[in-house]
Formats: structure tokens, C-alpha cells, sequence
């Protein structure tokens, strides 16, 4: 058996979206405890949420200054361990960078901050540490995500040649934001959002996506950012033409104006034996098309598929798994790097701590952080420019 | 804030599969907190278990009596509040008995036991006792299961004609038992399974989706059971020709021997006006034809659902949600049961205590897994019978 | 290069649906010709008809009689060759038998006739003559219907375990003939239709495409038919439990009333190594489901597919054929057995007259007649039994 | 009753894939009769495959002049009517602009030419004739496409804003000319495909469908054209960006190195109001999503649909159409062009001659032609561009 892991939240109180997910991805497998947390920037609201969770008074903070300052005076036994980032993107940089500074590891939402000079300077300072740092590119953690990861890798369709990845939502068709929506209001915010509307929020995630499967690195880009909905002061509508180190070609769109669609992320890719196609809104399977043979469909908790795919699994096959698990897989990788050394079956957790396990699924890391902040600012400076193609990365 | 529910669990420990889904369930929205164990019937592996999810050892129980013992003598705002039996079935009428009697609220796998005496017998104390029993059967737990139900509650359907129930796996086509498979092995094995092999494991989840959507009471059955596997004792194929009352008639099917079937539970219901259309395995849709009209889609999550259907929900739309959750939204409506007098908004949890909500979604009741029982009874009779109908209740 | 088939047509005239499908059906491969009709049993309506499509009034006739003395009279190399029976079912056996004592090849509606005795009657009768007589059983037409019955045969889903039919309809859920609609007019009238409702005009079909994939054998049936629509005089819902020889079991529904299906005609098969599906709603791909592998998706057209299933199929794949293509098949079949001698590419035809093939789709006889209206009279017959199983065959 | 038009056919003998296809269209509704043909371009295949089809010697001719000479020489109501032009593109032109100037009726494939000059000279020419002029974009041939094109006009989605078009094929993943195939063979190459591969082949297709579907007109586009394939003359995959006059965007993709895709045309339009999604491969269905309800499935054959999507129908729903009943609505629109005065039923034909229709779909004209010229010759000109936009029309 093992202790759970100490987390302090920062950000993710009353009204907050995700915050809620990650304290349910993080409790899913009874590897972690939330000891203390400043759960929003206003200093009431944040001590009633923690109230609401229960939080003891001494730990409920109410800045993140505090939080860092108190818990790293506490002794090493009691105090934080890994501080979850969960708040507006323009705030990342500052928490993350102190958070490092005062020695905690750090779970930090996407994008990682605004600009690419501060996420290298985060990243010279994470590397430094020695300390764990993820980002929640969550849709990584899915299984069959890893499978499609695992074919690629193992040549199963070829050196890769295409890539169309779709990241289509609906939600934001109307002017959603002047409802006072707290979701819609701060990322159409610049200040707070960043230079990317759609392309920051969603498409940093498509990007990653690719990423992740294929290897591939971006060459140059060509971008068109649209403002559908009027009085929007940042795009609802992303489409891009993708030129791979190598010669793969891709498209990659991000829409929050496509009505019907809800968080319909879809990435297809094609090599020269075969191609492979998979849905975020149907994520316990997997799509194989090999040269000449008939369609195959993976999925997930078949003994046919490789390891990763089934450690980043908990249910049976049939058990549908859904996001929920995804994001937790991203937490299992953080604690198994904390506390690499223990080890115990994975599948037994809960309620209840959970013996670590001998190993984890993998977690998106400060690198695609540093590279989501680029995509978003090459696809901004792409757009606006009248040269067909942007380099991805300057000589 | 509120504090967590004291959850003590009997069952469940290494290799076990339902005891980690339940305390993932009950881990999700931070409403239990695991107290107290009996891990298993072997009280070196029960012990063992306790200790791999980190229970302190003076509450890691050798045997479910100590338990049961042991936790009503402590103090009451200590001692556990509920009890989760996750035993083979064999073992479910004493232990939840036991537990009852003993004062504690249960929450208790289906088939809730081997007979309809015992079946009566219990629920008949757990009337007289004003606590709270659960049965989990758990598939009603998933939103658009409630969204169907209100659907055919508000007659959109009209007068219901007919029902088509599947339950379609295949994990049991070959002896599996015969490897020592621990699920296969007690699952076949009627001394601790019961009378029913499929007609039991899932035919009976089949059987209360159906009532729990439709209302419906079954009249007469006709069923035909099989067994395919040689050596196997129980049937691992159910067919059965339904008649309710009011004059519906139905199709059920419940197999283990359908090949590349994993957990393909589904319903569909036609009334006099409209037709809908639920599968386990895509659980975030339902399917609704009106007549002379397009099909409609309804997807969870969205403002254009049930009250019921909304408030079983965690996650926007498009992010999916599966298995876990709708196994939590029993453990939800438990935590209400017995916390009935707090409130608070049910999004919040996870890590960290929630606060409990003013309402929450509704949980099969003892009554459920009565009729359950009868149903695997009257279906083995009906089978063994060479008469066509077999009435479900006796006059 | 081949002349076309000479073609007369009794029955399909205006208002009629299913003519027009056998009329297009044949034209198709242009390996017919329609040289003369009685297109409906109202003279005045059938000389109307024909005019409609062109027939010279010399073989446009009044009577069904007519047609056959005067055909039968015409020189050797200019009289109809074929006759394509497409009357309501009460005048199947009728026109049937006189035509094939006359002389012409016979292309007949489903199903047959109106009972076994008749049925039997005929087969005798087509026996003895040596002429081609096919019952338009047309859905095991589809190429990925004949691929199915390939895999069977060839083993690749071990020995037969469990069939699952259902053809599901709506079209009848209210009381559309009340209005006055022709085709639920007679096919609600037991003196046109016959014994069956949904059974006769839809289960049978669910019947031949069990028989035809799986070579199964029925040995016991228990049928519950059931009238829903007031004032209706057949059955609009059928439900049965199937035992065949050799210990396979299965199940059957067909039905008129449920509220959204249009013409979903699905089978699955089980064996002890793999399963099958296919909806005829989605005729272009079949699904295999092999032992311990990710699940195959065969789709028409392609190379892997084995030769009965090319052989039906017209088009590339991904351009997909349907309906008319596989009733065409039937006529293609009949067209090869009527001009065996022949040769040349099949794919070359259409408007002109095509060369004939080597060989050719095989088609339903009057074997897989016989055999549906045993079914339908067995089905009716168990329906009003109190044992639960009825004999397919009288021992 | 009605005469059916006399059709000659040039191009399409033995080995030719879209011959057969317009033959079997043009047969489906007994509208046409084939009287003469000259079927390839070689003078020996040619007469060989004439009579393979049953041509009589005297029209089955050895080129294409012989034939526009001789017809043209025949008394007006024997002469054929209207020319089929189904020869490789660099043929269309010279072909189509002789058949128009002798006085014949064109159904033309597309693209229509090679260049836009010749495009526009052949519209002006067709303009003064007042001779119907087809060129068989056969995918808005589609009833559920009329469907679509309806909800547009009436405003159902809105405004438009955004397009994605696919069109994906993986049929030349690999060097398929080499092997000789002779679809492959002249497809990719230049001389006889003219500048495009995958976008003239099918990329024209998909501009089409977005014009026919959404009225837009297309402002400036943004192209990246690649040929995967060693050896490949013309490109295999076409990725493109849209702006559209009125500020709608869209992206636009061809493929035919898509492995395991084999004729994936799919669109989907969102406006201020709703989105609609549509497939070939699925082509019976139409997914229509309305701001805030739940998606909507619109199904080909049923009273709730548009006259238009009616008219283009002949089966019942449920009874699928494909891709063979779309080609023939082209036809059927021509022939009613052509003889616009006679009436009478359209669902009767098939065999037999039919009476004609008092209306008829609506079928692609040289307008389609002419601006599917002009868009492969701008996207092969911006894919060669270092701007980001090039204009669609000149100014």
C-alpha cells in the first residue's frame, strides 16, 4: 500500500468547470488526497469553496501565494506535494514558475501560458528542478489513443503521408458570452484567454493530438482565423493547411460555431500501408484500415491490443470508459513519477488508497506545453499574414 | 459542506472485479469515505486486501461478522453508515441480513439473492427497518436511461406495444471457467451463482431496464434456455418470448456465447405514438421516433432534457461519460437517501468532501432486486416447462 | 453478344409497387426484354397499364389467360420466355401453375402461395417440367449477404450456436388501411394476403435469409403473433423462439408496428469460433467478429471478397449499390439459367442488350418457396397453441 | 405512353468503368433506348463492343464523326437525340462542341474540359443552340442532397458560415498505373486527365456538391496540392481553404491515398442557426442540427421531405437507392428537358418504355461544367503560388 500523494488546487472553486474534473480524475484511483487549496482569485469566494470541500481552515488559502508560502513551511511529511494549476490561462505562468520555484511538482492546465518566451523560460526552470511538471493535453490519455500511438510507432501504416484532425464544437454559435456564461466569458477574453480564441482553446489540443500519434513534427503552416459571432473579440473559427518536417500534409480545423457538433475531436491519419481514425465522442474504439484488407475496429480492454492501451485501462471490454478515466490517466502518470519506487496493481484503487503501481500510463509534459503556445502563436501570426505559408518554428 | 458517508465494504478484494467499480463510484463525487472492510471470504486475502487500500487495521475486519460486530460498537458518528456487499451472489442474503438487522444501510449487487422466499423475507426486514437498500443494478444509473424513462412517463411514446431487449456478450464462448478465471468461475457455478447463468448475470439487469423505463409488469414468460459450452452447468443463453400486462408484448435476450458481443446491453420500446432506441455501449444517445417524423438524436448533457436526465449528469455535452458514472449516480441517490437534509450544488465533488445536494438522481430499490429474483426463478421454471407461458407472479 | 430474354409480367400495373421494382430490376443488365403484359386483374386497367409502358396492343392483354393461350401460341423465337408473377399472393399458385404447364419459366412474388398443400402441389409440378422457377426472396440478393453465406460454409464461424432475425417495420403502426392505401389494403386482408400479416410479408423473408446464409434447418418453432391496430385482420407483430436441427436456437421477430423502423432487416449469426451481421439497411458492409480479434468490416466490392460476392456486385466500392441491384440479381440468375449456353463480362450491360455471363448470381427456387409458406402456416399454427413448441415438419 | 428518346453513346466499350454506369442509369426508368454508339476510340473495340451491347451494324460506328454524321443524316424520328459523352476528359471538348453544333442533345462527363477557355467558348456555343446540355456531377443527383439544398433555401441553418467538404479516396495509395489499370492509367496522366488528379478527378465533385448545396460562390481560394505517389504525374491529394463571397469560410479536401477510405464524399454546412451533415456512402440519410434541439435524421422516401427530395425518389424508405438511382435522376432530368411536354407517372418505368413525367429532378448543367473548369485550373495555379490567395475569378 501507499500513501496518497498531497495535492493542493489552485483555481477550480464554485462555478469552475474543471476544476471538477480534476479532482474527480484525480480521486478515481485513490492515488491522491487533497490536503489544501486557494480555489479562486477572490479571496472569499475561494475560502467558501474550500469550505464546500472541506478543506481544514488552515489549509483553505486565500491567495496562492499563501498556499505556496504555508505549504512549503510545513514539514515534508504533511505538506503539498503537487499543486494542480486550474485556473484561467493568463494566470498559468506566474503560478506555475512560483510553484516550481517553491518546490512543488505541478499539474497545470493547457494552454501552458501566453507567449512562447515565457514558456521557455518555464520550461529552462522546470528543467532545472528536477520536478514533475504536466499539462493536461487530457485527450491523450485515452486508450485507444495510445493504441493508435503504439501503430504508428510499430510501422503498422508506413511513414505517414496525411493527417486531418477535427476539432469541432458548437457551442459558442452565439454571442454566448454577453449571457455573462462564466465558460464562455473568460476565454473570449484576450486578457485572460490569450491571442487564441478556438485555435487556443481547441485547436492546442488537436495539435497535441497529433503530436502525440504521429511524431510528427510541424514544418510550416497556413492559417485562417475567423470571427463569426459579432462583437467576439477572438476567433471562433480556426482552419489550417499543415506541412510536416518530412512531406506529410495535413488539415487541421477548430470551430466552436459548428452548430450540432459538441466536443467532436476526430483525428485521421494516413501512411503509406495503411490509416487509422479516431473520435473523441467514441473513445473505446479504434479504427485500422490496412492496405487491402477489410476495415478493423479496435477496442478497448481486448487482450489484443498493446500494453499501454491496456494500462491506461480499467473497465472490461464493453464497460465503456469516457473522459472522466482519460484525465485520470493523466494523474496516474504524474503520481507514478512522483513515487516511482512503489509498486502494486492499479486496477484496485477507488475509494480507499490504492498501492502504487509498477508502472503508469505516459502524461503530456512541459515540451507539448512549450510547442502549444507556439502553434497558437504561429496560427495567429499565420493568419494575419498574406504569405501562404508561416514556419512553425524561426531558423 | 458536508461530511462523507462511513462506507464499509464486504467483498471485493484482489482479483475481485465489481468491489474496485464500486469504490471508483463512490470515490467520484467525494460523498463516501471508505471506513471499514471485509475484503474477502478468505480472511488472510481479506486482510491482505484492506491493507493494499490502505485501511487502518484495527477496521481491516478477518470476516464479515466482525465486521459487522466490530463497527456497530463503535460510536455513531464513527461507526460505518453503509454497507456495500460485493460477495458472489450465494453469499447476499445473510451478509445483507446480517447487516440490515445489524442497522446499517446497504447498498448490495444484483441478483439480490438465490430465491424469491429469501428475496421476500429480506425486504420485508428492510421495510420494518426504515433503512436505506440499494441494488445495483446500476444501468438505470446512466442519464438517458432516465431521459427514456421520462420520455414514456409523459406519453410521448403513447400506450407502449412492444419491447426488444438485449443483452449480448460473448466473453463466456469457450470454457473460460475451465482456466480458472475467477468472473467465469463463480458465474457458472450454481452454488454460488444461483439458478441462472446469463438468465441471471445480465438477463436480470435486461429485465429491470425494462420495467424501470416502461413501468411495465410482466403477465406470462416463455423462455428457452441453453447451455452451449460442454461441462458448463448453467444456461449461457436466454431467449424469451414476454407478455406484460396490458397487453405489450416482448422479445429478451441474454447470451454469453455471441461472439465479439462485449456488454451490448440494449433497449428498444415502441408505443402507439413513437419508438426509442438505448445501447450500453453508446450510452450518451437515445434515439426517439416520433411518428411521421425524423428521428431524433438526444445527446446527454444538453439544456433540451429531462430534469432527471440533467441532474445525472457531471460533464458538458460531447464529453462523454460512461460506466463509472452511472454506477456513481447510485451511489449519488444513496448518499441523498441517507443525507437527505443537506444540500448543495452536486457538480463540486471529487476529491475533497462534496456538499451534498438538494436532490439526486433516484437508485433501484430492494423492490427491483425482489422482482429480479422471481424473474430468474420463473424464467428457469418456464424453460424446464412444455408449456408456452409461464406466469411471472403466482395468482 | 445475347438477344435479350423475352419478359411477359402479370400483374404491376398502375398503382402497383412491386412491378415496377421487377421492371427495373430486369432492365438493368439489359438481358431483358418485356414483350407483353397483363398488368393488372381489372381488364381495363392492365390494357391501360400497358400502354403506360409501351407494349404493343397485340401482347397487351386483358387476362392473365390470354396472355399465357396467346404467348404459348406464338412462334418459338419471338413468345414470351419468362413470366414474372407480381399479383397479390392469392393468384400466385393459380398463374403459376398454369404457367409453367404452358410452357414459360416462372419469376414469382413471395410468398408462394397460400398453403403447403398448394405449395408442394406446384413444386411437383415445376419438378417434372424442367423449367426455371425462381420466388423472389430478393434480399438474398445483396452481395455481402452472399459473402455471409461464404463464411459460414466455409467455417469461419465454426458451428452454428445462435441466430438473431428481425425485420422491423413501422409502416403499419396506425390503421393505413382504413385509408384506403393499396399496399396495406390487401396486405391486411387474409383473403389476398393469406394466413400472415407480418409474418407472412416480412417474416418470411426473415426465414429464407436465415435458411439461405446458415443452411440451417428449422425443428421446432414457438410463434406469438399478435394484432395491435384495431380493426386489423392479420398479425402486425411476430415473435418467435427457434430451435433448429442440431441444436442452434434463435430467435425471429417481424413487425409492422414499430414506430421508426422502415425496412431494417438484420441478421446475426454465432458460431463457436466467430459472429456475423448484416442490416439490409446498410446492405454494403457485413461485420465479422472472429474469436480474440479486433472486429473485420468487409465492405462490397473489394478484392478480398470471394467470388459469389463480387460476381453480384456492379460497381466499385464506396459507390454503393442497393436494393434494385440485389432484386436485379435474382433476374440475373434466372437469366443465366434460362440462356446457360452463353458467355461474356457481366459488367457491361444496362441500356443494351448485354452479352451473358459465364455465370451468375444463384437465385431463390421454389424449394425456398415451399419451405416459407410451411413457415408462415407453422408460425400461425403455433401462435394459437398452448404447447410451448411446434414441429416445422409433420414427423 | 411516351417514345423513349433514342441515346447514341460515345466513348464507354468494353474495359470502360462510367459507360456501363450511364448505360444502367439511363435503362433504370425505360426513358431512353441506346440506337446508336461509337464505344471507344479505337475503331475496332469500338465496333466490337457495339456489338456486344446489341447495336445493329449500321449504328455502330468506328468514330465518333462517323457517328454525329450519320445520325444527323437520318430522318428526324429515327435519328438518336441526345449524345452521352463518356470518353476520357481531353476528348470532351472537340466531342461536345461537334455534337452541339449537329444539332444533338449532350450528356457530358465531367470536368467538362480541359480549360476554361475552352469551357467558355462551349457554354456560349450550347447558349445559342438552346439544346439541352447535361454534365453528370451525378452526386447532387442524390435525393437527400435536394433535401439539403432545400433546408438552405428556405433558411433552415441560416446564414451560412462554414463548409467542410471531403472527398476521400485511397484507391491510388500505391502506383496503380504502373500495373496498367486502365481507370488509374489515364486518370493521372496529363495529357488525357488535364492539370488535375485527385482535385480535377474528384475535387471537382466536391466544389460542385458545396455550389449545388449552398448557392455560395466562392471568392478566393488557398490550395495545396501533393503527389504522394513516386512516379505520379499529377497530384493525389488536394487540401484547400475557402472563402466564400459573404464571408463564409471552409476547407475543402481530395484524396485518393486515403487508405481504407473508397468513395468518402461527405459535406457539412453550418449557418447562424443549424448545421446539416450528409455522406454518399450513407446517402439515404441527412443529419439536420437546429440551434439548441436535438439532432434530427431526415430519411429518403418519407412524406416529411421536400418535393424535391421526393421527386428523386422510387423505392419506399427503407428500400436503400444508391449511387446507380442518383445518375439516373441526371438522366431522368434529361429526358424531361427534352420532352417537356408529355406527362404521366415517374415511378412506373424500368422495363418497358414509361410515360413521361409532368416534372423531373433538376440536373447539372454547363454552368457546373464551366465553373469546375475554372476551379481546378485556380487551385493548380494557387497550389503553385507563394500567396496565400488567389482570386477564384479574375477581376
Amino acid at each position: 500500500m501507499t500513501t496518497p500523494i498531497r495535492l493542493a488546487m489552485i483555481g477550480g472553486g464554485r462555478d469552475a468547470f474543471i476544476g471538477a474534473v480534476h479532482r474527480k480524475a484525480a480521486a478515481l484511483d485513490a492515488r491522491f488526497s487533497l490536503v489544501a487549496g486557494c480555489l479562486s482569485s477572490s479571496p472569499e469566494k475561494a475560502l467558501a469553496s474550500g469550505r464546500d470541500l472541506g478543506l481544514p481552515d488552515a489549509r483553505n488559502y486565500p491567495t496562492w501565494r499563501a498556499l505556496l508560502d504555508s505549504e512549503r513551511a510545513r514539514p515534508a511529511d504533511d505538506r503539498a506535494e503537487v499543486v494542480a494549476i486550474v485556473t484561467p490561462n493568463h494566470t498559468h505562468h506566474e503560478i506555475a514558475l512560483a510553484s516550481i520555484e517553491a518546490g512543488f511538482h505541478v499539474i497545470c492546465d493547457k494552454p501552458l501560458c501566453h507567449t512562447s518566451a515565457q514558456a521557455s523560460d518555464l520550461a529552462a526552470v522546470v528543467a532545472r528542478s528536477g520536478l514533475v511538471f504536466a499539462v493536461t493535453y487530457n485527450y491523450s490519455g485515452y486508450p485507444m489513443v495510445k493504441q493508435a500511438r503504439r501503430l504508428v510507432r510499430d510501422g503498422v501504416l508506413g511513414p505517414i503521408r496525411k493527417v486531418i484532425v477535427e476539432y469541432n464544437q458548437g457551442w459558442l454559435a452565439s454571442n454566448l458570452e454577453a449571457s455573462g456564461q462564466k465558460q464562455a466569458d473568460w476565454r473570449t477574453d484576450p486578457a485572460r484567454s490569450g491571442l487564441g480564441g478556438a485555435i487556443g482553446d481547441i485547436g492546442s489540443h488537436a495539435e497535441q493530438l497529433v503530436a502525440y500519434v504521429t511524431g510528427l513534427e510541424l514544418d510550416v503552416i497556413c492559417a485562417d482565423l475567423t470571427t463569426f459571432v459579432k462583437g467576439r473579440r477572438l476567433d471562433d473559427d480556426a482552419n489550417l493547411l499543415l506541412r510536416f518536417k518530412g512531406g506529410a500534409r495535413g488539415i487541421l480545423t477548430a470551430s466552436q460555431i459548428e452548430i450540432g457538433c459538441e466536443n467532436d475531436l476526430r483525428l485521421r491519419v494516413w501512411g503509406e500501408r495503411g490509416g487509422l481514425d479516431w473520435r473523441q465522442e467514441d473513445p473505446n474504439h479504434l479504427v485500422l484500415h490496412a492496405l487491402g484488407e477489410p476495415e478493423r475496429v479496435f477496442r478497448r480492454g481486448n487482450d489484443y491490443l498493446a500494453h499501454e492501451a491496456l494500462l491506461a485501462s480499467r473497465l472490461p471490454s464493453g464497460h465503456p470508459e469516457a473522459f472522466i478515466e482519460a484525465f485520470a490517466n493523466v494523474y496516474l502518470g504524474v503520481a507514478h513519477a512522483i513515487r516511482a519506487g512503489d509498486s502494486a496493481p492499479a486496477r484496485s484503487g477507488g475509494l480507499g488508497a490504492a498501492t502504487a503501481p509498477a508502472e503508469a500510463p505516459d502524461f503530456p509534459s512541459i515540451h507539448d506545453g512549450v510547442r502549444g503556445v507556439r502553434f497558437i502563436e504561429q496560427a495567429v501570426l499565420s493568419s494575419a499574414s498574406e504569405r501562404k505559408w508561416t514556419p512553425f518554428k524561426a531558423p
